[in-house]
């Protein structure tokens, strides 16, 4: 059930049943030689979306944009600035919970986004108190990282061992292949990548790490290989967000 | 050209091409009875990737969230307050603009975000005139709103009358119709329909449209309406975009 | 009844009678080589008066800086940012509505405000909404922009036809010589005018229009007309005023 | 010379001579029952434009209101939050260095707004210094109480002694009296005044001063006592501002 | 009793008895040759222990970090803007408040904390009154800065006369060394001591005072005086925190 | 080498040498029946200055409140908001580059300030890539959270197992006994105590975690245990430092 496709008496009717939402959210940044700029969004949306089907639950319309200031030294990227973000989910945030959604599950796709996201949410529970909406205090906001799934994770050292990397990754190049097999990108890519820098600012990371690549060999992606990872990723987040559901 | 299915390096060339870009923006808000809360998204994602397709721009992520204060009353809707929405749009042409983009066409789908759009941009190039970014002189941001070009306006009037309303309207209907024929909402709408009423908080406007319709007869609409907008705009609004490309 | 010559007590009688208030509003900008930099203000501040004195009801003092970013290469020019000028119109009506004004009624003389003002009273009603103030509710806002009215357009294009031009117009120009007779300004003005450029960051302005006016022939103003401008503005203005109050 | 009675290019030959400007700064306050609520901005501004005829120095627009949260239990008070203050300083204060002022001279009619004047000042100038704009380095802003000039609270003194009090006092409603004959107001005044209470919030503050007098009996103010203290305050200010330009 | 040594049922406890609370607030910022850096918060530090020793009050952690832009230009120097320092003491003074403390008594040891202090304590009296915390109408902060002391200024009129200057005086200079004798700093100075400049930006301060001291002859402090200082602060402030608490 | 207790002239002196500088963070909260509630400040700064000392770096004035916003239903415990914190951390980390640091070594003490830093590094480097300081592009921040040190970790689960916890832990506690042995505290503590809840906000905190303990036992904690965890964390993050330092 996607937000973005029903009427708001749909939604009405839906808060009798359940108070909870998932809410996509990825990045749109540089995502190495062949890597979509999208990738981020695209794994999180439809991921999303297969947990939305298989726990009836509805899916708000992805966050496309999240926090990758680090990639802004690579044309194409977009970031918000961690402090607009916070704004941003406070607002998504607080305009649900006046609606009487409670149970706010955000499907991530991008390392980058979990700290300002942790952020985010302590500043919205203790704006939201501060409001005394009635449910301010049931108002329960979790993370999911598809690419942090045991069962996505295992399936990635497996296929790809240490060449999985960390940004640029053939794991959600694969899934983004799955999603859009008219959009496989080939390009060369240097046998050597960059690995094991940590992540400074934007002009210091693109020196670091020239083609954008973080230890990654994205060239061993294939569709098939999506499927897979999209098929454990959304099993695996269908039980946390299930659970998440039952947790009072 | 999607931004999201594009690699960073393809970007680059194209900056060597074109330094334009179209952002659609839309709102996730009620749309009446039968509209779908992503009705502006959706028409303005379409017709802006209907406008890149025909004039070879790149064409970013959409604004899926806006400026919706005023149907927040409604289950379901979510907004940026105006401050934050500003610091967005602020956040997206900064990056784009120090990776060298300098003509950024909005392709709007919500009258409501329009006020907050020309405010943020006016915040925006003073911005950038302080960062002395090399082009921040050249940096030139417009709105294109689907639903205000002239031959959209003319059919609407042609097939509805008085019936096109001024929200959840028949034309924008039509046009999430032809994109999500899927999609399509019945429910039984009263022939009288509010109207005419002045937009102030949430709740008052709930009170004042209680299914959420101003003025309009949504039942009006048909997918076949909605090619024939969505063809009136693509024109249009490619020919704009032509236009602001070339303005010096 | 101004505001700043009333005593509290008196303000406390009023709202007794009535929760309705006016607020002039103009800005501190360039207005060609002949325009005096108050013009927005003064216009504003003039006919705010004059359409207290109609109706009965209590003006604010004066807001003389505005929006006016574009301006800004010009100087004597003073702008707010628009997210300044939010919290400023957000602090305004907080203060009065918490005293028990509901009806707030900006008479405006500049144009760059309006985009502003709009995403301010979206801003407003949301903060109001979430301080549970009694009459939180009720809040109104509306701009009336004197130059809007249908009587002083009519009136301008009679009396200039296309030489009123968008900026530094004879119109506002003439309401502040009948203002002001003592600082009538004059300075050759060359006949060719810059016109339909669009606006853009404050340098990029400036090169295109070079000595601020635009496609305006302000010379043609006079105290005379100024008059006029302003009896027709008050009353139409005062028209809209009472209207405002009387809808509920 | 009032900038708003200017046109540009009389500012930017003005800029030739000199670089220092005045900046009237009020407050819209109750000022117990017979002050007006404009009383301090009606001071500041008027002494301002003395103080500017006196050394030819050009007078910005009033800010008429300012940092007065702790007068918003009165009906009438209108207020701006120390951090909404802080940024419209910084507003007025960079549009004006950029356009090549140097020197502001604020002249302040309200006790209040001293602390968040200097705490704005902090701020402005660190911001200049980010921007790097030619003459960030040579900005100076300094606030002229006319109310703390020695001359004037010598005379205070004389004609009040402890009649004086510190708000809604006879000297600053003697000023009024002065500039606003037609609108000198009575009202009983009870013999007994709150005084030497702290200044907490609003509520707290109305309570201890019921009717708005801190320990003050403005029925001892004249018109004639107005003048005097306006000759004495732009006589003082008007040193004080010349000795402020001359400093390097 | 220090809260940082405290457990929170002990502080439970406390709010039975008291609900007032001692914050000392500093500054890390340059003090001249031989002062330390940390010397505002050095002695705010320990005076506030004496006092709260003396009066049975719960002493907070130490706002170390003050409002210090215009010492920027010497190394070592720390600050806070104003405007983030008015959201540190609003976030201070909000979870205290609702926890039940109401008098809030800040000892400060720097000089350029009090213009933003007073305006934090506006806005935060004003934002406890938005939330409507049961006791927010109680809220009181009062600042005690212990080098205005009467008690302290005479003895160190008596000891330094002219030459205690003032900053890096050695007055304050004495009571870090009382507490650090171990830190007692040598370094050769100039007889002569700029003196006399107004503060403005941080590289004009600089400038104007190129060894950080203003009028200041440090190298007459002793840890003996520093001892006869802190006494006496301790003193004097005690009396005005229990009159302070004493007050309804 | 403890920055409050240098000279700017050491600093400078310092810089010559190092641009490495070690930053205390901690946090003012509950810790539970038996720990205090400065407990995760005690430990940052101990170890901080250990560290310092190891390794001659600079040790800035520790950060005592951090973020701790879903301890705040806890009497005695202060939270900055994210967003507050960001600021902070921008303000202290500008000013510091400003002066010629790079290396900044945050040393933390509370798991809860870990996303909000990260969140904040990122608006930092962003922030001063805007304002073009020479060596902004070298400007690094790294976080070492002592209790995370894999040699803490180890000696923890051999001395406490899983009564370690993850909240008023008996390894935190035992350090601050070593610290402040005189402020060693005694309570009755349930057998059971809560775990394994996740983290919304502080009214939910606090019924789900009624004592304040997560999981932890703390009455196994001794100060000779926290010698230990004391000296582990210093030797382990003295070498985090150092390669920290010697990283290009």
């Amino acid at each position: 059930m996607l937000l973005h496709l029903c009427t708001w008496s749909e939604v009405e009717d839906y808060l009798q049943q359940s108070q909870g939402i998932i809410l996509p959210i990825g990045s749109t940044e540089q995502h190495g030689p062949t890597g979509l700029i999208g990738t981020d969004a695209i794994c999180a949306e439809a991921i999303a979306r297969g947990v939305g089907e298989a726990t009836s639950a509805v899916v708000a319309p992805t966050i496309n944009v999240g926090m990758a200031l680090h990639h802004t030294a690579f044309p194409g990227t977009i970031s918000l600035r961690p402090s607009t973000m916070i704004l941003l989910i406070r607002d998504y945030v607080s305009c649900l919970a006046k609606a009487g959604f409670t149970k706010f599950f955000f499907i991530n796709g991008h390392g980058g986004n979990i700290a300002t996201l942790k952020a985010a949410f302590a500043e919205t529970y203790s704006h939201l108190a501060d409001l005394n909406i009635p449910n301010a205090r049931l108002v329960q906001c979790q993370v999911g990282n598809w690419f942090m799934c045991g069962s996505v994770y295992t399936l990635a050292k497996e296929l790809y061992g240490d060449k999985e990397g960390s940004h640029a990754t053939p794991s959600e190049v694969a899934v983004t292949q799955y999603v859009y097999p008219e959009a496989i990108k080939s390009a060369p890519l240097s046998a050597e990548v960059a690995t094991g820098h940590k992540i400074y600012g934007a002009a210091d990371f693109r020196q670091r790490y020239p083609d954008g690549r973080m230890g990654s060999h994205p060239n061993l992606a294939t569709p098939e290989h999506g499927k897979q990872f999209y098929d454990l990723a959304v099993k695996e987040l269908s039980n946390s967000y299930l659970e998440f559901l039952a947790m009072t």
